[in-house]
């Protein structure tokens, strides 16, 4: 058929409030609009975990990738859990069971007041990060020898393929060339990690120059750093392993408004037909649960991103534009500035998109 | 005898200029202020090793080792060595071969006007930085297997022990105690790295126990990131393994107003009768060599570090005060807003600290 089935997870914290506020916004676009999707919510989560020893069944993994065309994703983590297994079942049995490649997050401020640099306003903030999502020190090899003695020995392996690395560069690459981005930097730690990065810089250097007319450039992730905040207006996409996609596109959140602002996608870059999925970078925030008080706006751009994937790239500017005019109108959540509640700062904005539909 | 012996390796690029600049401090408190310095130059870097291929000769770490009390290092690396041997022979020679484990950070403003964040100044931006030196992913374990071809794997080890864990947390808490600091935060990434990194959050939650008068917390390395950027006041120490260590400070050194304005210690923190190491944070900067213009405070600000090292506190504060004066009469270099070269930044800090001694 071809209608679109998106599975939905709220999951722990402040996942299922700020997830339900995306719901109703695709809502909207189903019964308003006329997208052909299908919704479908799944019970999953610390809850579920603790009730019944459920993290991320089989079955519904295989439901998931043979049905849906998208999964959105709230938050996971919980107290309650300690050692947040469901979390990474879940997460990472989607990240790495899907082979979603390429985290991609962009890293763009909708409103001057939220960028928190002196002399810097929304058109210096503009950036995608192409975060690699099923390798680097994320695979969990390595082990502890000798525990709790003083001779305890710990390691965790970087572990980094030339699959893996030429496939993320190629869809950052890809991506840049796709939207008329001019530039494409890549960050790694090749000084100090010789054999790993080493191979990022190699893969990097051979993948560019099948894109002549893009200006590429490699900074050790330490420089990127301080430059992100020197002069971010410089960065267009960045492309980077999973730990250092990890690190920057929280920095980069600090440059958007926080969290709270902060979207992304988990996709098999080069096959938009499998499943994808979306989650905004915020975690759980257990200490907000239930307040009506968390940011539902990284949720909402969220749902942009989706759409876009699914072939309405039109709803992700829409969506965009709405959220910008909330913040420049105050109507928002407190973290931005605002005084309005989560339900009433994600209704502020849905209206916003609905009156043009 | 009681005289201190100072090596001093200028490097590469704007490494030998800054170096001079800082030299020449060191000799203003030997001949004006008595302070009993011998000065010993080392011919280290590109130059030499590119004229006669050594890079850090056993006898020179030998004699450093036993006849130094301290070591300043001005920069290293050199486009005409792309693999950068010889800086990695000298700057891990000193910081593993002389097994100084704590690479100490200030990360901390001297003019409201250089901290880049809105509605922030200088008083909201004071922590130090314990980042571990001797191990992480800069042990250089790991490998390339199948290099060079489709099915490449390229390993770097990210290798941890109880014993270097726990000497950097302790040492970072017996500095938060001995100056009097009240918080103390340990970053890492222990929900993605569950080998090294619980070792990491384990030894940390058993020695903060030790030191029931100071406040300890545990960040995530990537809510680090973007809590330095929203609210950088909150935090005083913050210990992290090496590689976290070099990110952090980046940013770090982009609140301070550029890595033109970061010094940094290396010290085996449990035991100062041992040689030291100081060096500013930045790197050669080969394009800036050469033209006056590399700003030299990170540099002189090292001294004070050393001095404060070498039992002389009241210096740092003393080169502390000069520097932030300098930086209030835009008597300094075009990265930080003035107009003045190298030199002429250096000698005004100098008179202002000469006048004073
Ligand atoms: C929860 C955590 C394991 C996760 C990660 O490190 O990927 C999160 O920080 C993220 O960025 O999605
Ligand atoms: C030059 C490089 C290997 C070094 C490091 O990563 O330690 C530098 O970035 C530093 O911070 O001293």
């Amino acid at each position: 058929s071809q209608r679109k089935k998106i599975a939905i997870i709220g999951g722990d914290g402040i996942g299922p409030s700020v997830t339900h506020e995306a719901k109703l916004l695709l809502e909207i676009y189903r019964d308003k609009a006329g997208l052909p999707l299908d919704l479908w919510e799944l019970d999953l989560g610390a809850d579920r975990y603790l009730r019944d020893g459920v993290t991320f069944p089989k079955e519904i993994q295989i439901a998931v990738q043979r049905e849906c065309a998208a999964v959105l994703l709230g938050a996971l983590g919980d107290p309650r859990v300690p050692g947040l297994e469901h979390a990474r079942d879940i997460l990472f049995g989607m990240r790495f069971g899907f082979d979603l490649y390429a985290n991609v997050r962009p890293v763009k401020a909708l409103s001057d007041r939220l960028v928190p640099l002196k002399g810097r306003g929304a058109k210096d903030v503009d950036m995608v990060v192409f975060r690699e999502n099923t390798e680097g020190v994320y695979v969990g090899m390595g082990g502890q020898f000798k525990r709790g003695t003083p001779d305890e020995v710990a390691i965790n392996e970087d572990l980094n393929t030339r699959k893996g690395v030429e496939r993320i560069v190629r869809a950052a690459f890809d991506f840049a060339k796709r939207t008329g981005k001019k530039r494409v930097c890549m960050a790694d730690k090749s000084n100090a990690m010789r054999h790993a990065h080493e191979l990022w810089l190699r893969v990097f250097d051979e993948v560019r120059r099948e894109y002549p007319e893009i200006e590429s450039r490699h900074l050790y992730v330490d420089a990127l750093c301080l430059l992100m905040i020197q002069d971010p207006s410089q960065f267009e996409v960045l492309v980077m392993n999973n730990l250092f996609g990890d690190i920057v596109t929280d920095l980069g959140a600090a440059l958007q408004g926080g969290l709270g602002m902060a979207a992304s996608a988990n996709v098999h870059a080069s096959d938009p037909t499998r499943v994808a999925m979306f989650e905004p970078v915020h975690g759980s925030a257990p200490p907000l649960a239930g307040k009506d008080i968390a940011n539902p706006f990284a949720a909402l751009l969220t749902v942009g991103m989706m759409l876009t994937h699914l072939g309405w790239p039109d709803e992700e500017k829409r969506i965009e534009r709405a959220v910008s005019e909330a913040i420049e109108e105050k109507a928002c959540t407190v973290d931005v500035g605002g005084t309005l509640g989560t339900r009433a700062a994600a209704a502020w904005v849905r209206e916003r998109v609905a009156k043009e539909l």
